[in-house]
């Protein structure tokens, strides 16, 4: 696989955000593309949501007739001059009276209406009433609430329920909207396959698209997607080609950068104007921003996390300035970061955090993953901006934080720092929408660390102490303050051990197997309470971690070491039993260990921490945990011993 | 029409919001309906903001291969061991090297990559390298993004574009959510029509059940809406009974009181369990609450206000618990009062509010108009709840305001108090959505009270002083502190006159045709300039206005005379040309006179006032003005006078 040099060199440009924005814009406007707003006529039952292109006038006055107000009788108010208690005033039916219901019209000859409990009737054809009442009394008069030809709604207007109402009741049917933009999405790569299609080696599943279309499904706009394109200069130009008329907007996904098979940027230019290549945001650097003819054609990253970053920066604004809408922003709340994070200079960083409400203030956690990790940009609470002047945030910086979920979640999220556990997401599935668990895999000492530094609720361990034989405890009071108070409360004992592929076709049985070069070890991370382990039982046995194939190639999760195994890129790794069972995998038991939970006495006494220790103690939970396979659940729940 | 009285006498409830909505939700509990939750399987192209049903577990890994993390060469890590730029390493292609492109999987026998950036091709099949790396450098690993069997997301999730890219990434096609809960809404009233067929008099639209369709659709629900049924206690009745099994929840509109024709208790009483029957809530009062099985039925109010306003109250966190979701509340914003409002204890009131920012406060000014004022329930910015423990609000008074319109508009809000008049209309439908006027038409002397009150941002009039024969510039020296300096910039002038009907039948020619008693006059409030000019002309010609047959009965707007006349139920009114022209009537000119804006310096310079101010100079503006008809726009956006 030769690298194609194209006959221009492509670079990739840096130019600030709203720079970058307000170059596209400006060559935007200028080609007439936001003055050309497509409308649409629409009935009022599809018109939920829809903007208005021009101000609604009423057709018809409502109330459309003078009408009685009340149930009673109509009268002519006159004859109720000298009415009152002590000489109450006869009238009689037809002439005098007429019988009404709310909503009946008045009659021609009557002026006002007598409510019914005001009403003595004295024979079939009489009654009597105590007080005299000014014309139009109980009446509802004719345009009383909207008279044709004022103006119900202006222009640009969301239509909300009550709209419609008012709409209807003035002789409205169909409205004009504007048009929402329509928006294709181009995704490129030949090694891309629908999402729906079962993807080999070296394929992978399109689902960026998917991505896009709900945000602008999201956003009012209307998306079409295209099935992948191969990465061939002149087939992508075709289709854009062929398709570009359809479409109000045009997006490509991946091929943005200034690689030898980035073709989007020199698409642009070969069919129109390539007016932005490369902005100053991470992640989301290599955007593509240009105009064929009228129709704005945006290159977004192919990094899912940047693909959705850019999206929301570029294509957002562009629908809802066609739609002429208020801009409706995310809503935010201010949080203190627990921990230093750097940023490069020169480029504004959207940081993915983790909120939770520590001490009464809403802290926010870093999640350091890489612009392809999907999972993490799902597993976010918010995004906070680092910009470009800055070099980064200090621990305990006061920073605004973009919500990407629901306020209420910050409250009732329990973030749990330390070692990963199947069983952890088994809570967090039968909690919420209660309590939700928000977990970092920093292995266990790092949960103890952050659990010091009030960066986390609880902090998740297994950490065997080689002297005393027992876990946790002797860790526990080395790294926290012993001016605090925690509880040591048991999740569960589960089973470490090798996992291997199926029927363990290169007969590993000890960790005597491990020296043998042909096998190819894959490790956990330093500070995990698997490490820790491995390590004590390699010295127990005298082996040199270097005579080991693959010790230093780490993982952070059970599941990451036995997805490895899965795809045969490693022989053998230890883990507990149920990430085995979980990925079909063969098992070696090597020792049991306890894995506690970490609670810091202040916190103990809440509604979350309290459905959390409910849960733990509910017989149904322990048999489904159990049920993952090398779970003992005989102490879960059980507090191990107080410290501090 | 005599009173049907049924065998049971009905009377209203008055029990307490929270107390009812208790009662009804332990009804609904006990009956299992929350329990019973339906689910239903659905692509994830039509995922978006459906809620999980169950927790999501990714069936595949994500990257499902190790694969080349940037382009470059994939090497062996150990083949690297001594490059360094001193020391170059030679690699040969294929045996020691193979090219990759991100996303390319890693070669079975090498487990590196090298960047493109740090190598130096010296042949077609040769390359030099110049730095050692680790195993799994720039690899992206199997599992590293998402291992098949962990938790995606948990159960009751609001899907997101996002959530939709990780499950596709993970092998999932399909996912199980919540159903929306079914609701049918049945409309009921003899005098009901189609909102969309021409109604005769006594006969009404229909508009609720678009109301109530539309908040469910916003909501999640799904709604179904039936044609009104007759006011007959068995045919509603069967109807119900033929109908319920379709349906989750069951909705009838109006009918909820108390009164001969209404039947929605009784039905529900015969047919199930009534379990609320009036509750203290202001507007509203009369709500049915009910369940017939498993299936709970709630009657709701007929006037457009309180069937909105109910349907949110109860329908609204019926559809949320049924779909498991995180409340969606309103936005809130605290203003402060302009007005003393009263209210009654015992009922949770809720006041309609409009929303503007003077002196860089909110403030809310209430909207009195009646339950069956829809218009003024489009036009409020917000709701203020008076709670029933409560007498009312005292002016100056901080309170919450749920907004019903988007945040952004408050700033943008000119809050323009006293004279109706139609080019008003016209500004608002040019500025939005830039700027937003919000007119309260209470008079032109009420307009000033309101501007010196500091509850609007101008006043609008057009006040005759009888002795200078001037307008406007006396009244506001009056009415407005000398302490603030005020501009008085002209709208329009305006010709008066008297609206008639077409052709003019009962052949009105002057002020004194008014005093013949088979000609019925229909006036404007006291305080209107339309009144201080009739009265000044009565004087003139001196006729006394007890002469006048109904001199009493008073309109708030032009339009408003103008519809009386359309609808027969008045012969003449004094108003403006424009409004005659608008309804199609006859006018007979009376006097010309000056229309002008009073314009609190302080915020003159306010962009949104800037941008009226432009707006009255745009010569094409000044055309459509003078094309409603009767409009002299000679001195439109000319200063008139600066006072004080």
């Amino acid at each position: 696989m030769k690298k194609n040099q194209s006959k221009r060199k492509y670079y990739l440009e840096n130019i600030p955000l709203k720079e970058a924005i307000d170059k596209f814009n400006n060559s935007i406007a200028e080609s007439g593309f936001f003055d050309n707003v497509n409308t649409i006529n629409i009935s009022l039952e599809e018109s939920l949501g829809k903007i208005t292109s021009k101000p609604i006038w009423a057709l018809e006055s409502s109330p459309h007739y003078d009408s009685a107000g009340m149930d009673g009788i109509a009268v002519k108010a006159s004859t109720t001059n000298k009415a009152s208690e002590k000489n109450p005033v006869e009238l009689t039916e037809n002439n005098e009276y007429t019988w009404v219901d709310t909503g009946n019209p008045l009659p021609k000859d009557k002026d006002a209406v007598i409510m019914i409990e005001h009403i003595n009737q004295i024979s079939n054809n009489k009654v009597q009433i105590f007080n005299s009442i000014p014309p139009y009394e109980n009446v509802r008069r004719i345009g009383e609430d909207i008279v044709a030809t004022e103006m119900l709604l202006p222009k640009s207007h969301k239509m909300r329920p009550i709209d419609i109402g008012a709409c209807a009741s003035s002789g409205i049917e169909t409205i004009e909207v504007i048009s929402p933009p329509k928006i294709a999405i181009f995704p490129t790569g030949s090694e891309l396959v629908p999402y729906n299609t079962k993807p080999k080696t070296g394929q992978i599943k399109e689902f960026n698209s998917l991505i896009i279309e709900s945000m602008i499904k999201d956003w009012g706009g209307e998306a079409y997607r295209y099935p992948p394109i191969i990465d061939k200069f002149e087939t992508i130009k075709n289709t854009i080609l062929k398709e570009i008329n359809k479409y109000d907007i045009l997006i490509i996904n991946a091929g943005s950068s200034a690689g030898s098979k980035d073709y989007t940027a020199k698409i642009v230019e070969s069919l129109g104007k390539l007016i932005v290549h490369g902005t100053a945001i991470k992640p989301g650097h290599p955007v593509v921003l240009g105009l064929i003819n009228k129709t704005p054609i945006i290159g977004l990253p192919g990094y899912p996390v940047s693909t959705a970053l850019t999206c929301d920066l570029f294509i957002k604004p562009m629908i809802e300035k066609v739609l002429k809408n208020q801009t409706n922003k995310y809503e935010t709340v201010n949080a203190n970061m627990t921990r230093k994070i750097a940023s490069s200079l020169g480029e504004d960083e959207y940081i993915r955090v983790n909120l939770g409400v520590i001490d009464k203030k809403i802290v926010a956690t870093p999640i350091k993953k890489g612009a392809g990790i999907i999972s993490s940009l799902v597993k976010a609470d918010g995004l906070v901006l680092i910009p470009r002047f800055s070099e980064g945030l200090h621990q305990g910086e006061k920073v605004q934080v973009e919500l990407l979920k629901n306020k209420e979640i910050i409250e009732k999220n329990i973030l749990v720092s330390g070692s990963h556990d199947i069983a952890l997401d088994l809570i967090s599935s039968y909690l919420s929408p209660k309590v939700f668990i928000s977990s970092s895999n920093i292995g266990s000492i790092g949960g103890l660390i952050s659990l010091s530094r009030n960066e986390a609720h609880i902090a998740g361990i297994h950490l065997l102490d080689e002297i005393t034989g027992d876990y946790n405890i002797t860790f526990a009071k080395k790294y926290l303050s012993n001016k605090e108070k925690y509880h040591i409360v048991n999740l569960t004992y589960r089973t470490q051990g090798f996992i291997v592929q199926p029927n363990n076709p290169k007969e590993i049985k000890s960790l005597q197997s491990l020296i043998n070069k042909d096998i190819r070890f894959i490790n956990r991370q330093k500070g995990s309470g698997t490490r820790i382990l491995l390590d004590y039982q390699l010295k127990e046995e005298n082996i040199n971690p270097k005579n080991i194939n693959g010790y230093d190639r780490e993982e952070y999760t059970h599941l990451a070491v036995g997805a490895a195994i899965l795809s045969e890129t490693a022989d053998v790794g230890l883990g507990i039993y149920s990430s085995a069972v979980a990925l079909g995998l063969d098992f070696i038991p090597l020792a049991e260990e306890r894995y506690d939970l970490i609670i810091p006495d202040k916190i103990i006494k809440t509604d979350k921490i309290q459905n959390l220790l409910e849960l733990l103690n509910l017989k149904k939970f322990k048999i489904q945990v159990e049920n993952l396979g090398g779970y003992n659940t005989n102490h879960m729940g059980k507090l191990i011993e107080t410290i501090g």
